[in-house]
């Protein structure tokens, strides 16, 4: 294994904006893989229009998303509404392995980019396209983002599990941008399977990856109780059937569901075994679910005064598996991320050392690494279009006044 | 491109239960990969236990989760407590390139399994560990699930955004296990990373995956806020900058969002230009979040005559993005899955022909297959026992009657 990780071999070029597409190569820039990420001249990817910036103040290098989101990758700008453009970015595919685009479908074929003509440059390129809906279909060319994901994948209809009028109160989407993510991941995935086929046949391909669809592809729990014709619950059934809920601790709110036999019998013993803990109402567990609500603040009596990350502690050292609603404060400073470096301090020359989610993973050998920043707009033009693909750098100042770069 | 896809050389074993360590080999077995999977003898994975099951009744090969997350893998039994369990286990890895293991940090070392001991039996061995916190770190020992994870990572505190008193309204978690099967593609692809280092250096590794990070993660667009120092703002702040709502149309809930200047001329376009389209109070966007509690109703006036399905159409025909709130059944039952040919039936020999989520993507060469059912359980010991290491018939019974497998 090199110094520069498992797909050190890879070359990558990216046409892709906010997260699908970026968080999908990013993964695979970690790994190794040298990524060139394109960006219109000017504008450049819209994430880096996002909040959060440096003192609140908007500025196109400074969006922590944009540079969570592209560390490890050379940046370069390129008018692909440009014939010279679209030739560039031919030389460029010649050389790659990989191109991974999140326009709408259609619009490559537009600048003359689609596959088929693509595939004639370059026979081994594997083209990973991600869209909301896919590249086929009566939604394809519906917008999308996380949120219509969430909504239309069904992951929406089961947040929450605990309501009492579904008809009144709406449902809700999970916390983040997770199909976004999820998109991205399972796109560098399934790029990297096609790279194994590639090794078997020498071919490239076309992967056309909906986001849609990797939901439902998450949603799949729910998804089964399908395969076998159960009828659909409503939210208020969903809930009621549901045995997850939330205690008040002193500071906050602690994730708990009411407990099984063995679990019941820990708790009682750390809690001291009250004597409402021989009430025959808590006896087993259906009755325990039956009577929850007579349950609920006996307990709360207990978990009240304390924090919930004291019984967190007390009741996980007991086997009790129950959590603290954490904070994304409390994320960062968690002392079992601490341990485990997860966090990587990437330095950047306009907005100093900045902190950011690292590997999910601890390799025994280094395969992942941050060696880089994420570029600033343009900021490779110069290593790519002269060094790489030979051009004169009066050719580039020429590019750079007719707006192709 | 081989019929049998693309990581048809690679060889699996898989020694997982649930979610997270299936999910992860059953991407990699739709790929092309030979997946072994071993079971406890008689128990077999927690899967086997959960809903749905045909007609409501507890089947261990009849739980509609199971059947999914297994297909196309071999399923073997063993105990591995046993020294000759440990023993033909020993005989898989050396044969084998992958082992995924899900059992909680020191367990595969109580079995004399751990990686530094199968390293010795195979060094190009690629281990990865799936578990709730990791190999390391305080919370180690802990227990932990989707559930948790969620609570841990930041994202259930994201949700919702909408509540009014954040000390007394509960967080949520998303719907699904989300986290679960985020793990357990960070996992394919993260495997699939330390394969390509192999190639160039020929030796395996062990990659420890904690659950926790796969989830902090993909909260990174909330961590992101923090890397500069923001202060964390609390749930009903985050509730009142949040632009995401329902409307209630005759059928249900429209996901939507306050529009800015492009889609909210197009909207009222769509619905006829009324006159209090021209009312200052939501000339621009930040009126219309200001004074969205008045001009919700008006809205509301508008998509509660009409189905979710229509409005759906209609808006996004006009570029204007919004969601049907779709239940799982509406999932199953999309015309675009249909047309994506997203579903696919897998016939199996006890409950016959089932539905369930096929390839996020489409390939343009064929990749990615369900070749066969999941295995009811020990469906291949023979194959595995006797084809593949050798052992006689009567030692296949030997072993059956000592419990061995």
């Amino acid at each position: 294994m090199a110094e520069k990780g498992g797909l050190a071999d890879l070359k990558i070029v990216e046409y892709a904006q906010f997260i699908t597409g970026p968080f999908c190569t990013k993964l695979m820039a970690d790994l190794g893989a040298e990524v060139i990420k394109i960006e219109e001249p000017r504008m450049g990817d819209i994430s880096r229009r996002r909040e959060p910036f440096l003192n609140n103040a908007p500025h196109p290098e400074q969006s922590g998303l944009f540079l969570y989101l592209n560390t490890n990758k050379l940046g370069m700008t390129l008018n692909l509404k440009s014939a010279k453009g679209v030739q560039l970015f031919k030389e460029l595919i010649k050389d790659a392995d990989i191109l991974v685009e999140t326009l709408p479908p259609g619009h490559m074929a537009e600048r003359g980019l689609d596959y088929e003509t693509l595939r004639e440059v370059n026979p081994g390129l594997i083209m990973t396209s991600i869209t909301p809906f896919g590249q086929t279909g009566p939604y394809r060319d519906y917008k999308g983002c996380d949120l219509i994901s969430s909504n239309m994948g069904g992951l929406s209809y089961v947040t929450p599990p605990r309501i009492s009028d579904p008809t009144q109160e709406p449902p809700l989407k999970g916390g983040g941008r997770q199909t976004d993510f999820m998109a991205g991941t399972i796109g560098a995935l399934f790029t990297m399977g096609a790279v194994f086929s590639r090794k078997l046949n020498g071919m490239g391909q076309h992967i056309d990856l909906s986001e849609f669809e990797a939901t439902a592809t998450a949603a799949a729990r729910d998804i089964s109780l399908f395969v076998y014709g159960y009828e659909q619950p409503n939210r208020s059934e969903l809930g009621m059937h549901s045995t997850t809920t939330h205690l008040q601790c002193k500071d906050g709110f602690l994730q708990f569901y009411v407990l099984g036999t063995q679990p019941w019998q820990a708790f009682l013993n750390v809690i001291g075994n009250p004597e409402w803990g021989e009430n025959d109402e808590f006896q087993d567990h259906p009755a325990r679910v039956k009577n929850w609500d007579a349950l609920k603040p006996l307990i709360e009596e207990w978990t009240k005064e304390r924090t919930k990350e004291d019984v967190f502690h007390l009741l996980q050292q007991n086997r009790v598996a129950v959590s603290p609603v954490n904070t994304i404060e409390a994320v960062v400073n968690s002392p079992q991320l601490a341990e485990r470096e997860f966090f990587v301090n990437i330095d950047h020359p306009l907005t100093g050392l900045l902190t950011y989610p690292g590997a999910p993973i601890k390799f025994s050998e280094p395969v992942w690494q941050i060696r880089q920043p994420a570029p600033q707009l343009g900021e490779h033009n110069e290593e790519i279009i002269c060094r790489r693909l030979g051009y004169s750098r009066e050719d580039l100042v020429r590019m750079r006044g007719t707006g192709i770069i």
